[in-house]
């Protein structure tokens, strides 16, 4: 049985502390939040689970072996890294750090203690993601061409971080895991229409080394919740809407066919292709079940998990080149080289 | 009455053809195309109109008192100022040209004989256009904070001009008209998937002197055909889905509220409205008919067309500047000043 | 080349001329219809169709082989047995009588005559129904089991028929098309929300022989305009939604599985199958312009047309029994012996 | 504290529980069920529920105020009936009983005794209901002239009781409410796909004495999950789509207007009003939880529930008509006088 103390009891901690408690081979052993209302919460739901104000009594309780850490970002790092210390496993939820040095700081941290840390880039456990991925891994898509997608709604603005660190996190750790590629530079325009706020509304290009481009449109206010994500393959095409109820991945047999032109050595004739559309059944387990089970599983069997510290410092990455690109109106950050980190 | 020439029967001629067929006051009296099928396609449709597969002879007959040019992009300046030069009116299909330099000729051509330019942004005149510029103009939707549309389809893929050229013209037109503000920067990104052809997706920023920001999103690749377009304002939000059989405009009575943080100086308290949503009926005529009317109308009267020569300049200069942004993947480019040439 | 002349350009005349004139091997010779604006409208579109304000003299002309009826459905029995009685061919609106003794009238005069009577079900010859046509007679769906349309909207109410005569014709019409199967007794149910006025909104209840249940709703007091039809089948089961712009039909690999229960004799265990959904790709031609083309070809080579006047009277022997039955709140009408009548 | 016992934890057990635990002055004292399994996960949950496999020992439990019947309908009227004999409160299940003569014993039970039954018909305390019934109270509808439900999905077969037992319940209990008229006679037709089995289709016609008609349709064996509901009222008219995240409720400003004819003492014309669509914010709180607070205040102030033995009755009967109906393919069934039974 493996234990978990839960740190932050706050918008998304319910949802952690419900899976964990449904998760075979886990358990709940203690929850911390500053705020005694969200603990007297956890004690009506859960009597059964100790509560306390203090995260340091969390982590250093000898019953607990898994420090979940679902508290603002810019808190991340310290508490992993004092977890870590206390040679615990430590899950993050997104982004992993709010700097990519503290990740990298955090990944040698856990290697040096055989630890694992685990990145919450919860929708790669959807049922939707992992169909997407199949196909991708498959070749039923053919070359991934573009990957689009859109996240939009009125918001919970944050105080202290831009609208890319939210909600594109998300975006990005999907085409990270979907796509298999890493890209080498971004460009990134955005808007703060709050004064001393960062900005709410941002688009990211996403270039490659292979014949990929990539776009990610966030903005916190939007009148309407937009979840659309359009994947470009040079033999078939995916919708991916998690906004429908159930047929969230639409895969359409539609393209172009180029050809020579016989009329010119250097012309080519664009051709179009207007086949079926096909929604493949999706498991529909919660993500945030699933993911459960599998960081379980690792810590069992010693397994990397998919969405290891590895994955969320790419993430981190993209999103620090996103926001410097933003302040510079559109201009070019080039990604440090994307191959993992040797620590 | 007054005659009307159309030079070019292709995809969209006849639709020009058709409605100005049906325009009080205006007749079709003659069509001209290279292609000896589509003549005969216009005489079957409509025995009483002239055919020609010489345009010349066309801008040239005396009873032509306006031309139409519904041709490729890069024979528009040389059509439009033999059609000026013979003192016809001049009825361009979009862009008005290839270049802005083409532009200013055609204006100062026209402007020396007297002569009406009027350039087909035809979704100006759709009724789900106009509902929106009333609502706007009547301070419904308060200051307008961003612009931000999606139009992307399986496209005709165009082999001498990128996708920017074809489909963001239209999403240009409209915010050029909605907002009435003229933006002063652009970065824009794209990709030709397709080699020796231009790019076939992109993604462009624009930058105003305003609290507003613009963005549009345009895609010959996509597999499913999208027409969807936000615009944000500090009182009320729009969706505007051009692919609604209806209600393709509804009105959100959302946003956010900003009051200073009792706490700290320096920080702002953002709140949150959720309110209805109001759908109004629109016009549903078909916008090619009102803009024929209109340009009738302004023939007869001498008032200015809505989509003149001027708002045609405006949209080409952005087409510009984002070809050159795209080609250093999201560099600046900022726009000459918008004010009208004085030509 | 086959000559037509049309009697009535109303709402849908202007649909059956645009159609027929850009049909191979038809032409539109004559045009009739009472109101002189609507002929002037003739002639302003189509300079070469001659127009009269009589219909006989449209009946008698010797330029016309093809007699179209699209006028009111209690003039269609006069016009069409004086168009048969001048030997000329019949192409009816729908429905194709007012009565199915009118319609038995018909089928004997036009056999006596060796005259070809086609009823205008639209429907029969759209990408969607053709493509629906096709799965159930390859047996993709297995056994169809139940047949259930709604077809309402803010209706135009036709002041003589109820809206059963208006809108349930095209559902039976594609009912009897699709299945192949005959109903064999009706209930119906329904309501009349204007004075001195016939029913606006109806339930149609159709039994068969078979284990198939049909249901049609009809409304013409509906604020949206509804258009889906659900079709379940024993192995998969169709989503037919008109409304949609592309993806009119949507097959599901759904159903039950029923097994003995091992428990008892006489108990069955139902399970489930929830599988892919797909949307084949559909002919998006106007089923109007494959319908006249079929037509065309059945004058040239003999060949019995799809919609022929048996088919009519199928559909309007149900629109009797229907309406007999809404007058008495649900009671059971059986249906005369479907098989076809020996005239 | 008003302490529950639950009996039954199935499919709608654990919200049920869930909801009571959130409630305000509720609590959770006991769960009955006769799977072991079921019992565990229940202590799982909640570790300081007491929990027993005999019902008969929670209902005579002196900690339980009111039991709560979550079982199979054949079960109710017994264990309902040894609730209040025991002097408890009880709160039903859907449908309350199998016949409105259980239904009748029960409410003479509870009346003797002073306890509240309370019926979840859940769907009354939606924010999309009870929006439904303000406009309807209101009187922004005018008169209600139609009330049309589709209630189909790819269901589970339930053994015992066809499927208006099972789905048209919830449609036959929001009718009720919204309208706030009886019916007076029932027509409805159904089949039955699977041998041994009741029906798993069907189709109800409501006749009412008032100026209104209403329809029901459910089906176990769709493809899809539909959940519409169209009400026709003379000054607006509203589409209710429950399955739509979070615009269920549009209405929409569109009806006709009648006037006399001047050519006719007997005709009218019909003429027609196209307005603006309007979608109200909703309350999106769990019904069951609004249910809940609901019934506890009941029980705290003598207040009769909405959902009351009454109501649950009223829809019984429906259920027998209808059921009698279809089994003689729509054969009129006239309801008793719909007044409040005197129990």
């Amino acid at each position: 049985m493996i234990r978990f103390g839960v740190i932050g009891y706050g918008y998304w901690g319910p949802n952690l502390v419900r899976n964990i408690a449904e998760t075979k081979g886990a358990q709940v052993a203690m929850v911390s939040d500053l705020r005694p209302e969200r603990l007297a919460l956890v004690q009506r739901r859960y009597p059964y689970i100790d509560v306390t104000a203090d995260c340091r009594e969390l982590v250093s309780d000898p019953r607990v072996d898994v420090v979940v850490i679902s508290t603002p970002v810019d808190t991340h790092f310290d508490l992993a890294m004092q977890a870590l210390q206390a040679h615990k496993h430590v899950f993050l939820e997104k982004p992993i750090t709010g700097t990519s040095e503290q990740a990298l700081r955090l990944i040698e941290a856990a290697q040096a203690r055989q630890l694992r840390i685990m990145v919450d880039h919860t929708f790669i456990y959807t049922g939707a993601v992992r169909k997407i991925k199949e196909l991708v891994d498959k070749g039923t898509l053919g070359e991934v061409q573009y990957y689009d997608s859109v996240r939009v709604n009125l918001g919970l603005f944050q105080p202290d971080v831009n609208v890319i660190w939210d909600l594109a996190v998300h975006d990005l750790s999907i085409m990270d895991y979907v796509t298999g590629k890493r890209p080498v530079a971004v460009s990134a325009t955005g808007f703060g229409h709050v004064q001393n706020r960062p900005e709410n509304i941002a688009y990211i290009t996403l270039f490659f080394a292979e014949r990929l481009i990539g776009h990610v449109h966030v903005n916190w206010l939007s009148p309407v919740k937009l979840r659309t994500t359009l994947i470009g393959g040079a033999e078939k095409m995916i919708v991916y809407d998690d906004m429908e109820p159930t047929e969230k991945v639409k895969v359409y047999d539609r393209g172009i066919s180029v050809t020579p032109d016989s009329e010119s050595l250097y012309k080519v004739l664009v051709g179009y292709r207007m086949g079926d559309m096909w929604a493949p059944q999706l498991d529909g387990s919660e993500g945030l079940g699933v993911e459960m089970q599998h960081y379980v599983r690792c810590l069992e069997t010693g397994e990397k998990p998919i969405t290891d510290a590895q994955a969320g410092l790419r993430v981190v990455r993209i999103l620090e080149a996103a926001t410097e690109s933003m302040k510079n109106r559109g201009q070019l950050v080039e990604l440090p080289e994307s191959k993992e980190v040797s620590a």
